[in-house]
């Protein structure tokens, strides 16, 4: 992982490569990479689908070695949702593969002439892009077959669907899973938008002949990475309710807090919430059976498996298990309580390459504008065939929420910085939303997740209906997550190195014998503080400003049962939060 | 003009209405009283559809007297299209009548609960506000007919068409002129869609019964106006262009000086000019004859009469004789040169309620995507009737230009904070591209209209393609409009005014007279100072900052044809244009 892949895909004559050493790159991984080359490469005030926007796909630090959950990958670019600048990460086989291939980096640079569509083949040999219009308008998954058949079932995918290529702003960036299944998604921000810009339909790595990544110093990497080990699997959300349930475990818990958002943020609590939730579902997917049921890693060297995969009840593969943020965007934020409805849903959006959380909130708000009825699954299903079809009111809709509040005059679009905010209403769980509002991504829960603190426990208790300590709660989290997003390591790990300070140690080690260094506790702290600032800094020369850093006017204004209150950080103690 | 009349369309139990006392907005006109209005009393974070944002609609403080060119009324709230503060003006009668009612503002407030419509009757009695659902999603022509028939031909009516009421970013807001057609428009920036957020269809206004306002010194007010008229009537642009060819008079010009934004921007000349210019459309109209077909004042009062009538062969009405920023956006911008294709457009979107360069911008973006070919004046026509049915697709183009490039990836939108661009590209004639980029109203060429000085040779010279000099000239012209915009003269006397220093004193007399004042010349530069400050302060606060003073990226990195050149004047100077 010594090396930046740069692609011109806007040469004169047809893209060209060159791979170059990490330079003032050298040290950073993941959202650090990509954060890093965006902040100091793309004007900020380039238009996100314009050649002067690059995208970075970037393995962590710990990706391709032996460690425990280091299978993310980060991409990174200006966002043609929020304008400002993005890191999405995913899981899958991406990362893994490609920091076994040797790179740091991909940068895709400039945009072609014409319209030809390219795919980007890298192995142990070296980089071939090639001119393949035949992948037009394909699906992920029809995309992901052809791969296989001409290339074999040892690579791992990157690719965009129909939502991608048209360059919209909910497009994602889809990653293969294990089974080579594009099931993973570097979702957010419109990452996919980027990646069609630059009409790189796919990226297939192939580390065939190849190993992990070595170690400096094997042995205590081995130490630290079986300490590791167990203290993920003996803390309780990672070693079970994660195992168990999924993500999705957090349905019941949610709207048993009364911040589960429901119709379009309209209230608090679900009444067809038991219906959808981790339970509900880990007992239909363990009666139905089949690979990979209710237990599945996304990654090789995952130990926490939160993963599943649905099959219908015949037996045929439906989707993998809707995480909790897709079955709450697609389920009771559309008032929409049917397993099988949301199943299919997520397929879609996989398949077609759709941000789940931005696609839900967005029907949400469709619903809300009287283009569906709320609870209504089939229009919902209809609604998202229109995205993959690309007609202008699918076109709409896969622009996103915040684009399809103005095309429909709608008032209450809950967005952040224009990207729809996740399965957590700020006003009964007021931490998030004081994520939701700073965070340097837009509204985003994965920022800095105040839930664990606010419902779950982790980490200390701070009370999630007042606004005292939230600021802390939401800097502290900024901090770390900008670090754990840089490490390659899956943010779930956080629960359990938020509360067992011998897990926290362990991950130390193994980034520090595995290149070598004596970091401390402090250097993380240290690094996630730079990882912000550099975000932070592109925002404001593209335009940001602590304006941007608020919630919706609704959340102010109206209040949500069942707590009946409103979101009560001042802005003044939003505005320091990254006073540190 | 001794009161303000406040609504509350928001009132628990239906809309209420109360008049209050200038107060604090005593000695306020037309823009300077919808700025201060909105700047003291609109929260700069609402949402520009919600309860908190009002609608403030404001005659000058000459309207309603018998000084010439008095006759502009002001339009003003948070703006749905560009997140700032909006001041968008229209002449027709409106403003005559309103101040001749004594009403030196209306303040629509709230939103009401539900979806019924009314309308606002205001005459000598008083004021009714009636719910009256029948008058859904007619056009404004419809309206108006309809405003006629029962409340006589005496009236003036202040109405939005079926994109206010779908509260489309594009949405105008329609004022009739002195044949009781909706002909005129404060079209910019979506006011539209903030009168169909509060629900008000039309403002039907009859004065009937009473008078002229009475200056406070007659006799010098009569002088005054004298010289005023003298001044105007024997400028060349104001005594000769404009009654003979009307505002169109520019095609030629603009296309001759290579700054004639031809197929979305992306030529500075346009080959089909001569079919569609003032000479052209005059010739045809003086061939056809008809009542006020060259030659039409839109209010009482005007001297320079612009406007004009369009029949088609058979002599029957098609619409107004279009404007040259109409004719350029749905001509030249988008490769058409049929100036009856043009008249009937012209018709559309005023009848449907749509602001004619936003529209015409945002075709121009259609094309560019594909939507339809650069020419095709029966696609053209086709998509303007999207937009009054209401489609998916009409809602995205009548959403304007910024969300048309979102929804369909379009780079090159020419907006300056999401407004669409008028008829002169900055590349060319760089003064315009000064007030594009800082102009609080975003992209606007009224709110400091270099083009006099750099192509027209009026006030002065400063070299269009260069950048030295553009600075001042668009600061002072900023500053003289912000009052002219303040005083109810239509903007046009500027000509006269920047030429002719005795019919600048002319028009402070008409002032000092009406009001019983003293003003000086420096007393309107600081009155235009301080609407600029209002108006810059509530867009800091609402998040803009100087990266939003810039023009869209392409403009520094495309030249242009026939000069070849790129916007070239520096972010630091753009900066320090309100440093004063």
């Amino acid at each position: 992982m010594d090396k930046i892949l740069r692609i011109n895909m806007g040469a004169k004559g047809g893209p060209m490569f060159k791979t170059e050493p990490l330079g003032d790159y050298a040290g950073l991984g993941g959202r650090a990479m990509t954060s890093a080359i965006v902040s100091s490469e793309v004007p900020p005030l380039c238009h996100p689908l314009g050649a002067e926007n690059k995208l970075v796909i970037a393995p962590g630090l710990l990706s391709g070695t032996s460690a425990a959950m280091s299978g993310r990958i980060s991409v990174g670019c200006k966002s043609p949702l929020t304008g400002g600048i993005k890191e999405a990460n995913s899981g899958g086989m991406g990362a893994q593969t490609l920091a076994r291939l040797g790179y740091a980096a991909i940068v895709l640079e400039g945009n072609p002439e014409g319209d030809d569509l390219f795919k980007i083949i890298i192995n142990k040999d070296g980089v071939k892009i090639e001119k393949d219009n035949s992948l037009k308008n394909l699906t992920n998954y029809e995309l992901v077959d052809k791969m296989k058949e001409k290339y074999g079932d040892k690579i791992a995918c990157i690719s965009i669907g129909p939502a991608g290529e048209m360059k919209l702003g909910a497009a994602s960036i889809a990653v293969t899973d294990m089974e080579l299944r594009p099931s993973r998604h570097a979702a957010r921000g419109g990452v996919g938008a980027v990646m069609g810009a630059k009409q790189v339909k796919v990226i297939v790595l192939d580390d065939s002949g190849l190993k992990n990544r070595e170690p400096k110093d094997l042995e205590k990497f081995r130490e630290a990475n079986k300490k590791w080990v167990e203290g993920l699997t003996t803390h309780s959300v990672t070693g079970q309710a994660l195992p168990t349930y999924g993500t999705n475990v957090l349905t019941n818990i949610i709207n048993e807090s009364g911040g589960y958002p429901t119709y379009n943020f309209s209230e608090g609590q679900f009444e067809g919430a038991s219906k959808i939730s981790g339970e509900t579902f880990a007992e239909l997917e363990n009666k139905r059976g089949g690979p990979g049921a209710a237990t599945h890693p996304c990654h090789r060297g995952c130990v926490i498996k939160c993963s599943g995969t649905f099959y219908d009840k015949d037996g045929n593969f439906v989707s993998k298990q809707p995480e909790y943020e897709t079955v709450w965007a697609h389920g009771g934020n559309c008032g929409i309580d049917d397993p099988e409805v949301i199943a299919q849903i997520d397929f879609l959006d996989d398949t077609y390459g759709i941000d789940t959380i931005e696609m839900g909130v967005t029907i949400g708000v469709a619903m809300q504008a009287g283009i569906a009825k709320f609870g209504d699954a089939k229009a919902a299903i209809e609604l998202i065939k229109e995205v993959g079809k690309g007609t202008p009111l699918g076109r709409i809709l896969g622009s996103g929420a915040a684009v399809t509040g103005r095309v429909f005059g709608v008032e209450k679009v809950p967005v952040v910085k224009g990207q729809a905010l996740p399965a957590y209403d700020p006003r009964a769980i007021q931490g998030i939303g004081v994520t939701y509002a700073t965070s340097p991504m837009g509204g985003d829960h994965t920022a800095g997740y105040a839930i664990a603190t606010n419902i779950l426990k982790v980490g200390g208790f701070v009370d999630p209906l007042k606004p005292e300590g939230q600021i802390d709660l939401s800097r502290n989290l900024q901090i770390a997550t900008a670090a754990v997003d840089s490490s390659g390591m899956c943010l779930f790990i956080a629960f359990a190195v938020l509360d067992q300070p011998e897990t926290f140690q362990a991950l130390i080690d193994l980034l520090n014998s595995c290149y070598g260094l004596s970091l401390t506790g402090d250097d993380i702290v240290a690094l996630g503080k730079k990882v912000l600032k550099m975000e932070r800094e592109f925002n404001e020369k593209a335009g940001f400003t602590r304006e941007h850093d608020r919630l919706p006017r609704f959340f102010y204004t109206d209040p949500i049962k069942p707590h009946n209150q409103t979101f009560s950080v001042k802005d003044s103690e939003l505005d320091s939060l990254f006073n540190w």
